[in-house]
């Protein structure tokens, strides 16, 4: 799969890329992630990629030309995403529907009081939010949202399992992981719960199962009628 | 507000303070944010934080040791949060309710499989969750959220008008925000519209709500039964 992220702090993006689930899958060989700098396609010599409003009021807003030369850079016509507050959530079976996608993703980084509507309208297929908030760049968003299919590749995990037993995932039945412990097996007093220790492996099934319904029930009763995977 | 950040990779996320608002809120002199290292913190001299889950399976899990003492490490008792699939949602209230705190902030960044849940119940005052989705780490998140936090401060953006007139705030009433359009005037055939070019700034300002409200109630419309502020 091929990853293009437009944004005007490549080296931020690019710094991202060296850490956890990111490392492993460009390892792989089977993913590419790239930075496309969005001043490289500056519209004037001082690197301006932006402009005041038409209509008055605070703040800058994203031209749309850099924008879409960003696009037409990539000899492949990629697939565009971008964040947007109120946009449908990014969420699970959303990261699942891009594995495997052949077509590059393009995924663009706003930033300033926003991107001009013309290139949303002409150059971006598919929209996304992370939330009922406002911040003010996408490139926290993006990397989350690519981070979130690059551990669903297949060999990018350690164990193919693990993402199996994920919260939403499979292995909790689409609910929410059960608790975790490590050592020591005390910690300020509080002893790891005795199943754990039992080497039992059918009680460690059945209690992490139970814990996993429980937290569940108690945080997300939403979940607990999800569609079985 | 003193915002500290808990985390394996503090050359990442200090590198994102350098960026628009968070560059802004430290120049402002009245925020400070620190990244704490939690390998400082590690239990033997390889700088491990985690280790293998009891009862088995895969991955590996943070130990409350290493998180517990970067809590200790800061000198007035911080309130801790975190991020965990299945919490509340982390979104515009949440931040506003977290504007003006004189507590410190500490934002523990979970990795690898997760944390030991004897950290959580200890320590942790708040768990959100940005989205039904799973991610690798909690850096990017808790980024996002302190973001979201900083844009609210008086004075950290250009000017404070602006956080008024974002997606979720007063200025649409609780809404989202009217498309935007900047230069060029006309943009592969499509030109700006005409009544951003009138300079009727009454015509302008209806144009504007009545744009807040058609994408309001074409993309979120319980956003237009929400409370006015």
């Amino acid at each position: 799969m091929q990853f293009h992220i437009a944004t005007i702090h490549p080296q931020f993006v690019e710094s991202y890329f060296k850490l956890g689930v990111f490392r492993s899958a460009l390892q792989s060989q089977t993913v590419t992630c790239k930075a496309i700098d969005l001043r490289d396609f500056a519209v004037d010599k001082h690197a301006s990629v932006d402009d005041t409003p038409y209509g008055g009021g605070d703040g800058m807003v994203m031209r749309p030309e850099p924008l879409a030369a960003a696009v037409q850079s990539i000899a492949t016509k990629p697939r565009v995403i971008m964040t947007s507050p109120g946009a449908p959530a990014w969420a699970q079976p959303v990261a699942q529907s891009f594995v495997g996608c052949s077509q590059p993703l393009l995924f663009v980084c706003g930033r300033f009081a926003g991107v001009d509507q013309r290139f949303i309208d002409r150059y971006v297929d598919h929209e996304y939010s992370i939330g009922d908030m406002v911040i003010s760049g996408g490139e926290l968003p993006v990397l989350m949202m690519i981070d979130s299919i690059l551990r669903l590749l297949p060999g990018v995990l350690g164990d193919d399992a693990s993402a199996h037993y994920d919260s939403f995932a499979g292995g909790w039945e689409g609910g929410l992981e059960h608790p975790l412990y490590t050592k020591p097996r005390e910690f300020e007093g509080i002893p790891v719960p005795d199943v754990l220790l039992s080497g039992d492996h059918k009680a460690i099934k059945k209690w992490r199962a139970d814990e996993s319904k429980r937290k569940t029930r108690l945080w997300r009763p939403d979940l607990l009628n999800s569609p079985k995977k």
